[in-house]
């Protein structure tokens, strides 16, 4: 990050910090219309937040430090084994086990990407190597330099979709990366954490084949599409001996009480709230799209429920994320993300209401009137 | 544990496992009077459960990754600084994050202890060393041993007051202890998890010097006397430097969110539970103390809010839990101590009504009738 500005709000690597947001803008941190953090803006399934609320058993005893309950309704619903599972603090948690069970001397990584696989890799020991994605492929990496990187690291990190630019590589491509690490022996981690965001139909996950492929591990977040990322709850399917090598790190308890009285209750939530939410993001994203290209804003067409923007010159990063702010308005700046430029900034999809709030303080920010623009 | 008893419901090594209890003597895990785990039997404060249940916004944001605002409340209840404060996960992810941190080579140990000092350090790489405490001082080790231990580890876990046998060491054997690490370049990590169930004047804890010691660390708990396990929340007073090393392996919002808002609340609700807590537990002991010992078991006089008890032959910790949990009444086996013999358990100090259910059970069990006994 040397030749990179210093963040503004991410301070600790990340988006949706209010508090350093209240403290940088001058305002409540409960008082921003949060687009840097990307959350579905439908809140928890109703029977979740109910479940909290009537919770107070599961606050005063200690949580089951095998997750049993949890893990048995997420096997049903995977069509997996319970020893296939481990349940996580957090998709974060996950990774670190990874590196912390797995111990691989190089991890490789698609820039632009996920800043904790950096983050954590440095923590527990290992070196990265990188390659990069093209703006010409959505800044997806070209398929020879992925088995290249496979074939010189010991574990690879790939979102998919990835984060920012919200995009997938396809089910046939992700088939020969999996294929590719079994010859080589390196581990491949695919973070599908908002891959819940895309339709069932369009996903392109490896997760009903999993078992063909004893390197190929997935990690998956229940905080983002559940929208319950205060209580960390997170998971990773994997061949057994990989789960045992992870849960050998993990230390008792890491996964609160009630996290998993509340992805229970997630899981047993019905079909509705997740149909309900894939409308949305798909429709509002749609439109988000538009109006920010109305705008002069180039959008990167991603697949989940955020957006990778590159700002019109003379805006950066930074100078747009002090405007907006001071508009009560957060706004990821990418700027530090390897890769990309200092004029890159993420947005969430939030519901139609907000976005078109988004839209309307964006354009007297830009100084462009929306009916000029359009 | 070669030559130890197979555990009957602490599969996972500790007490308060409500599930496992559950399928062993086939009741709901609601459904035990469970003194296998020590918690405050008042309850979190009456704040806490509002701000808990009021808690949504809590929910549905990242948790703050610096836990600023309950690091600074922290910092002035303990009149220390925030950089000399590292929250936790809990208690245990404190005493990882300094075995990933500080990454001693040998751990000391003194049996018998609380076993997550013994599984963390197998977890992290450290090699254990141990001395034995002595029946006839409470359990508590020669002082000359732990010096002894101090010279030739990296890193000593101490419990102040110490789990399973509720002793503390005094003020000035800790200070010696304190002193020796000092000189001996080793860390003191002192386990004050339950050191808040003693009232203030009996208190031997360094925490108001320990500025002069930068080998001497102290880890509390928050979950224990505020009644909140399920939620995993404790921390670390050290040299900053200390904190630094930590911080570097800890991962990001490990600390959820609820964790956060109701450690706050705990500290803000006024001496008064408190107060309360330290009467309850204090008067209740002696009672129970007496109980136990009507009923024809040995008892050391703990400090804390449980009590190590040697059963009298020819009961075992085995059959006693057995025959126990059938009844509805979780103990905790302690046969599986380094330390301690197959007849020890460990009860937790309730409110008289359940601690008078607990005796009659007990004495019906152990097939002495009250007034026989009395």
């Amino acid at each position: 990050m040397d030749d990179k500005q210093q963040p503004l709000i991410e301070v600790y690597g990340h988006g949706g910090d209010v508090e350093t947001a209240a403290a940088a803008f001058g305002r409540s941190a409960g008082d921003f219309l949060d687009y840097s953090a990307n959350i579905n803006p439908l809140g928890p399934p109703p029977g979740v937040v109910t479940a909290l609320q009537e919770g107070m058993s599961a606050v005063i005893r200690y949580p089951d430090p095998g997750h049993r309950n949890f893990k048995e309704r997420l096997a049903a619903e995977l069509d997996t084994d319970t020893q296939c599972i481990l349940v996580g603090n957090g998709a974060a948690e996950c990774m670190a086990l990874l590196l912390m069970g797995l111990q691989p001397g190089k991890v490789g990584v698609v820039d632009p990407c996920f800043s904790e696989y950096r983050e954590l890799s440095s923590k527990f020991g290992s070196d990265i190597c990188s390659v990069c994605g093209h703006p010409e492929q959505d800044w997806r990496a070209d398929k020879a330099d992925v088995l290249k990187l496979l074939a010189r690291t010991d574990l690879l990190f790939l979102g998919q979709p990835n984060n920012p630019n919200g995009v997938q590589y396809s089910l046939e491509d992700i088939r020969e990366f999996a294929a590719c690490a079994e010859e080589e022996g390196t581990w491949l981690v695919l973070d599908e954490a908002f891959i819940d965001f895309i339709p069932l139909e369009d996903r392109q996950t490896l997760m009903p084949e999993l078992q063909n492929y004893s390197r190929t591990i997935i990690v998956r977040s229940m905080t983002k599409f559940y929208a319950i990322p205060g209580l960390r709850l997170g998971y990773t399917v994997a061949h057994p001996n990989v789960i045992r090598k992870m849960a050998g790190k993990q230390v008792t308890w890491s996964v609160n009480g009630l996290a998993l009285l509340a992805g229970e209750a997630c899981l047993g939530s019905g079909r509705e709230y997740e149909q309900h939410t894939l409308q949305l993001i798909g429709a509002e994203r749609e439109q988000l799209i538009r109006g920010l290209r109305e705008l002069g804003l180039d959008v990167t067409p991603g697949e989940a429920n955020f957006l990778l923007i590159e700002l019109p010159q003379p805006w950066t990063a930074e100078t747009f994320q002090k405007e907006m702010g001071i508009r009560g308005v957060l706004v990821r700046s990418c700027a530090m993300y390897p890769g990309l430029g200092e004029r890159h900034i993420r947005l969430a999809v939030k519901d139609a209401d907000a976005n078109g709030r988004l839209l309307v303080i964006i354009s007297e920010v830009l100084g462009i009137s929306l009916a000029d623009a359009t």
